[in-house]
């Protein structure tokens, strides 16, 4: 059911429609295989494909007269989902006409529209917001959940190991990704009677196609030494804001200390090759793409600043799982779950949770 | 009550006896009129004073046989405190004999131990443990809990704003600290249904001697625009670390950078004076002196690893915090709540609550 094509809500993000048309087209130079359905002002979209003749060719535009707003409630945006540029790039994908869809809009009013249209998978309870994060390996980590669920139970937690796995086979080629859940400590009495519930679980689970490695804290996230790390969308959003936050921090520092001191000049354009390594790699453009997992279908939420290499990274990271078929392999490794506690047996929940995200 | 006096647990900290007493030599040069009660092996301290003739004379040995160990779990440690050097250090607090106390050793232990010899102040169900962060701008902003309560309510997030805006107003001298509390998001309906009600009640609490500034996510916590950023013991753990860590991550890519070929090296050299101005900022030793807030009676935890300049650190935080009588302050802002939904009826509650701890 996944078609190699790729809708893309051409009005979300800050930088509009220019900037997503651009990252659309940089990703289809990697992906010539794809073609796309750009959902927004027709008029606009248009303009903007002058520049871009390969990608004019393979992309179909459906006109919508409206947008979702950054400050849209889920509530709301649920409400106006229809015949908006995220809503329309949805509900493409709930109709198979698209395998994918891209937005760099709300991401609240994404996650809302997303679970309504798509549904969850079979023994999911709750889809989750995961993201690639750079660690000083060559091989980025997966963390989740960033922000889709405030509060999360030891059975969500245990559901979002198995998706962060299945997304980190296909990232890493791992048979049995690395899992740890995110904690106050290493020591087994550390941690929420959630966490320690998800923890016992996970031991146990051996016909999972994942290695439980037990506990992570915040500050061996980066190390590189683990694939996936699990946690509720509250402490997820706090540390993946804090890590940012505190690379910026220490840039912003470097950057004063460089400026201070004539000498500190020179050795600034001196060693100029070591801090644009610097910058390429902290480059959160680079990273852009975080998926709903879970849901009937791939769900990528760009940046709303990302520039248009930042949209193209996340379109690749559609395509990937598509070419992938993510949604399948988590299928089938909740079927290797086999417990009744942890499957979903009202199958879908779309309705239920308290819908957050504080994700950007 | 609180006598210019500080109990130092000898024992605790990576670098043992040697580091602990040669922290307090260099504190005492500060804060000459401060003496000191030195608990823990009585030839190992005296062979470490003997360096230190101005820190001997001020100073008293208590001889203890035993210590807590790292490993020792928050309930092991209870049983087995007294004649330990950090059940005798706390102990000498709640006995009046020293203002404050001041460990490097487990903290998990040292909260239990602290929180059962000096109970909470009334009006405090929980104390909190907060430390003070590195900003951009000159003032550092005090973060809690780190780790003391793994779940807190929103009576918890309140009592932890009105201690942590009392600590902050020694440090800042601010009349009304800028006061957040940690969340995904800054829109009204972002976070957990604890923190939307402590956020509530702290709008409306405009006789408290701070100003609550709303939410404040962790990407923003250097910033410098808030003094305090209240959170549970779980989420502050995770932003700690996850501050730490990245910062780590950072500066490890730059080395690594800088030593990827000559000409960066070259940079390195020419540019050190900014480089080392950034190592200064980000030592996590002049930042060391984690507080325990709500007990009757001072304690301060000194990062395990911390070294000399970071003992010293530690020590005048203890220093300060008794010269301004932390705790008489705190006491008086309680008073000021004036809401019997949050001020703790039973009075003392040292046995309540989950004691656990992931700082270090």
């Amino acid at each position: 059911m996944s078609l190699p094509r790729i809708a893309v809500d051409a009005m979300g993000g800050d930088e509009g429609v220019r900037v997503m048309v651009e990252g659309a087209a940089l990703a289809r130079r990697q992906h010539d295989k794809f073609n796309f359905l750009l959902m927004g002002d027709q008029a606009q979209i248009e303009r903007a494909l002058e520049g871009h003749p390969g990608l004019a060719g393979a992309t179909e535009i459906r006109h919508c007269d409206s947008m979702i707003a950054g400050e849209d409630k889920p509530s709301q945006a649920l409400r106006r989902a229809k015949g908006t540029s995220m809503g329309e790039a949805v509900a493409a994908v709930k109709r198979g006409e698209a395998g994918a869809a891209v937005s760099a809009g709300n991401t609240g009013a994404l996650m809302a529209i997303s679970k309504v249209a798509l549904r969850t998978l079979p023994g999911i309870d709750r889809p989750a917001l995961a993201a690639l994060l750079p660690t000083l390996e060559e091989q980025d980590v997966i963390m989740l959940d960033l922000g889709a669920n405030t509060e999360c139970d030891a059975r969500n937690l245990v559901q979002f190991a198995i998706m962060g796995a299945a997304y980190s086979r296909i990232v890493t080629g791992r048979a049995r990704p690395r899992v740890r859940l995110l904690n106050i400590g290493t020591e087994d009495i550390k941690g929420t009677d959630d966490v320690q519930a998800a923890a016992q679980h996970l031991r146990g689970a051996h016909t999972l196609a994942l290695e439980f490695d037990g506990f992570v804290e915040a500050d061996k996230i980066n190390r590189g030494d683990v694939d996936v790390v699990v946690t509720d969308g509250f402490s997820g959003n706090i540390a993946l804001k804090a890590i940012e936050g505190s690379a910026r921090f220490v840039t912003d520092l470097l950057k004063t200390a460089f400026a201070s001191s004539f000498r500190s000049k020179v050795g600034f354009l001196v060693s100029r090759p070591a801090t644009e390594l610097l910058r390429h790699h902290l480059d959160p453009n680079n990273h852009n793409g975080a998926v709903f997992l879970g849901l009937n279908g791939v769900v990528v939420k760009s940046h709303g600043s990302a520039n248009a290499k930042g949209v193209a990274h996340a379109v690749t990271v559609a395509a990937r799982l598509l070419e992938e078929d993510l949604t399948a392999r988590i299928g089938e490794d909740l079927g290797e779950l086999g417990d009744g506690m942890l499957v979903n047996t009202s199958g879908s929940s779309a309705a239920s949770g308290k819908i957050e995200s504080g994700a950007k």
